[in-house]
């Protein structure tokens, strides 16, 4: 027998998605929470509690994927590792299926993005892709031999912390690494990037944002871009040329059919990919420089909706 | 029944080595030759005499497994773009196996390193792992699954092929990249560093045999650095430290049970190993961190040993 609905949540960097599905892919609920300033306690506390509420509206909700901005140990359900989050070897899958009983299924959040657009979005019927959601941080995830690919046992796979900078400055959060994507083609870096240029060219938009005292941060810059803002455009290209270069290389490492560009930058659409695709096209190795860039298609509940389907799989398994 | 003899040929920048080996993995002939200076036509003719006159010497030898250093086509056989050889869509395949009347298999050099590696050597019974041959240029090859990966065609996987500096100079040859690791982290980087070295050093033993007129190139620098100067030994960890971080990125991204470092540069042994180890260690993502970083154990005929063990594959598949 297949499973009816199962409850899929995404707990990013700042916010937590909560959702449940269908099988025909339907949300049935959805909650969005602040997950900003908690620590691991209250992390779990939060988690308890709107997983208490999904199931309170949905009684019938048969597990939970659980798709967490971390390094995994599917096996023993830990999260192992996180860069923007306080978690540090937290055996999160049992804590939580032992409140609210029900089974738990763990991932990586970039995973289940993945995951998502490979079932349902841009990814779709692909033997080999690869998605980066670019928000706070870098995410990514892969698709090798038509199967979600997450290393040996479940800490891959982090394509946004590769070295891009040789002597760069130290990554975000807890990562230990230096110069790597994440630091500089992110949505926090678009922010830095954009306040820097809001002083250099004060008479732009984003420069009388800025003098306004309003934060000048990936998501304005965006907009002010999307608005026509020329000084915010080159701030976008920018940062798309960045993503570009990433994406080259990791276009000559699988020779990939499809390369998805999901998270909140993708706002921006072309005004980012287009530079992106660009540099693909010009830096990298032949025949990977054809491989196609394209945006995210499911939105920001691509994370939500591929934990509902992991968890869906793993029951039917 | 299965098949006895094979030939193994490795196509490099600078070299070409064909062997003939048996089901044992014995070399039972073998020989070298440059294969620098060579147009398309010339490395044709060069591989119709090399593998001609191992059919002289082995004439029960089956089948021709051919290790290039470019981009591949599998189906249908070609080689699509090499770095450091004038090759640009040659279908290579087709015409070496209408001259040397045997059927040949086609696939990248460093594709065939690790393969021995995983058969063989220092990735035997991984399920996931990952090597880099670092010599003239930085290849790359995969191990996902138990099973070598070659990306959608055969184009993969070019780990030396991301960008480690962003604005950073062109790649090496034909490739269209910037800033990659092969740029900074090849062999050839060793002798780049090595001659700034011996300028700035006139007095170390480098800097001695660049005022004698002697060439100073990775091969030198590695000998200086083995032999103690300390000079050489710095440029020696300047680079372990280069290849350190590139590994860490691919750490993070694949989470392998086992990174292996084959090809020329190498022979420095623990002087460069030790370094990249130490980086891995401090920057890359808790559990990757404690990937093993190990030397390849089948020294400069693993991509040979390769290339004859995967016609032999081929065959019996």
């Amino acid at each position: 027998m297949s499973v009816g609905e199962t409850i899929g949540v995404d707990l990013g960097g700042t916010k937590m998605l909560i959702g449940v599905l269908d099988a025909e892919r339907n949300v049935l609920w959805e909650s969005n929470e602040r997950s900003t300033g908690q620590e691991e306690a209250g992390l779990v506390d939060l988690l308890e509690r709107e997983i208490s509420e999904a199931l309170r509206a949905r009684p019938d909700a048969a597990a939970v994927g659980l798709g967490v901005p971390a390094t995994i140990d599917r096996e023993t359900g830990t999260a192992i590792a996180a860069v923007n989050l306080p978690i540090d070897d937290l055996p999160i899958r049992d804590l939580i299926a032992e409140r609210v009983k029900l089974p738990v299924f763990l991932d990586n959040d970039a995973n289940m993005a993945m995951l998502a657009e490979h079932l349902y979005g841009a990814a779709r019927g692909s033997e080999n892709a690869l998605m980066i959601t670019v928000g706070t941080g870098i995410g990514g995830g892969l698709v090798i031999g038509g199967e979600l690919y997450r290393g040996s046992r479940g800490g891959g796979a982090e394509l946004g912390h590769v070295v891009m900078e040789v002597d760069g400055d130290p990554c975000q959060g807890n990562c230990p690494g230096h110069g790597h994507a994440e630091t500089i083609a992110s949505g926090n870096a678009l922010g830095r990037e954009g306040r820097a240029a809001a002083e250099r060219a004060p008479d732009s938009a984003l420069g009388r944002l800025a003098a306004e005292g309003a934060e000048v941060d990936g998501r304005a810059v965006t907009a002010a871009a999307i608005a026509g803002d020329e000084v915010a455009i080159g701030v976008v290209e920018l940062v798309g040329r960045r993503i570009g270069l990433l994406l080259s290389g990791l276009a000559n490492i699988f020779e990939p059919q499809v390369m998805v560009v999901g998270g909140g930058v993708i706002a921006a659409g072309e005004l980012l990919l287009a530079p992106a695709r660009e540099v693909v096209w010009e830096q990298t190795l032949r025949p990977m420089n054809e491989t196609p860039v394209v945006a995210a298609e499911l939105g920001p509940d691509a994370g939500m909706i591929g934990a509902a389907a992991m968890a869906r799989l793993e029951l039917n398994a």
